[in-house]
């Protein structure tokens, strides 16, 4: 069975409640969904996945640095992440606090692993985004780009 | 009197009840303030501001094409904008609908004229956001922006 | 057969010959290519088409108000686009004139339109870029973008 | 006398050369400049100066992990660094290698502060870029940098 990787950095337990709704959307779609705190995935892992979902805080306007320092570390393995699919989430304590650059500072560094995202052409298009705790729709929204992440993994069998 | 131009695309009457609000905060700070719909706006003008705030609807995540227009049209006197203060905002539909990318797409063109601006510590950080109509929350970071250009614009004569 | 559209906005007729050659590798991966001057492109046609790649010259870091009227045009059938594959590229007169936040404005109107786009872990990552005319680097990158797009195309039919 | 430190991380040493013209076109406009090593910054020096430069390798299209750990830790003093003046600067391997988006990266967490910030109207239009070790056309636009941030600076005494 094919399967996605969901990372989250959260403090205050905000972007953790969102991994786990993506990682939902993810198995209804009927793929595996694993979902880790960053400081417990080593950057090999990575690989194993066939796609992954990577959710930040909103730090200054980026991802935060752990986030981060798991990206600089895969580039010892840079080229063998070609072609699988990404997505990003964010959570933020404002609308326009920066969480739609955390999304695209997410997405940029997959773009640049050959990695293959999608938008959403309703909602939240660049990706799942939360103003403080998860509410209904940001919940929906993450559930949502779990499964149409998913979808798209199928269909790149 | 240093003086600033607040220009605006507005199809629902969004757009510009911020741009009315950002001039409102110019004002309390001893500018003078102009607000016109960019269909109204040659090019050439922007020369006589000390100052230009320039807000949009989110339309694909980036400045509407009357507002590129402007720009693309500026590159005339390219170089005689240095120095001068810029500032953006934007509205949207979605909270993650692509409203900071608005903003900063006008950001970056003000920075390619060698333009200054400032961001905000509080609130809406690259500039002034509203979700639909323009409720008080946005409303307040409009007046507090247009506020903070003309306090830099000061700063700076 | 699959094929794809590949769009250009050009004064200086730089952004139209790597057109012609993104053309050329989706041809070279059995894909039919249609070249056309974004003048010539009516919003609908968009429809017809499994990939669309677009380029533009860096005006203020961002698409030519020419390309983004086609994007503002397209409202009107907003999520017909879903599923699609989208590629960018831009031709600049600097180094760092403003041509990665072109190639990124263009893929951002794409991802909200829910189109898939992949990066490249090779060369320009987020799409070809060419400063004054293309050289032969930026030629192999232009060829190498459209071999990419064909190919991802096939796997989502 | 008002002063400006230039941080960076550097592995090759490309990143530190462009410090330290950086640096070399500050204390030329009359400021003086402290180059340093981002590994030697504590956050709370940041108070100490007028204005900040931050350089950064473009790794996966933004700041390095060390570099954003130094932003994530400045949120003690959220507020503090409010109308300084910023300026970022990049080194990367390739021309479309994501040095533009690591620029805008330390800029959107320098407007994030509240610091001002200006483009160049010449050249790198939102900080100097390097292909590479940095070039006499590279090392051009770092003076150049260092020179209108100092100007800046003082303008805003």
């Amino acid at each position: 069975m094919q399967k996605a990787l969901v990372i989250y950095y959260s403090q205050s337990g905000n972007t953790k409640k969102m991994a786990e709704s993506v990682a939902e959307g993810i198995q209804k779609a009927g793929l595996e969904a694993v979902v880790k705190d960053v400081k417990d995935v080593k950057a090999d892992e990575l690989l194993k996945y066939d796609g992954l979902v990577i959710g930040s805080p909103t730090y200054y306007g980026s991802m935060s640095a752990q986030i981060k320092q798991l990206f600089d570390d895969s580039v010892k393995f840079h080229g063998k992440l070609d072609g699988k699919v990404g997505a990003a989430f964010a959570s933020s304590a404002n609308i326009g606090g920066g969480n739609e650059t955390t999304i695209l500072d997410i997405l940029n560094a997959m773009l640049i692993h050959g990695m293959v995202i999608q938008g959403d052409w309703q909602g939240d298009h660049y990706g799942a985004v939360a103003i403080d705790a998860p509410d209904s729709r940001a919940t929906r929204q993450c559930v949502r780009m779990g499964d149409r992440l998913a979808k798209l993994i199928k269909k790149l069998q």
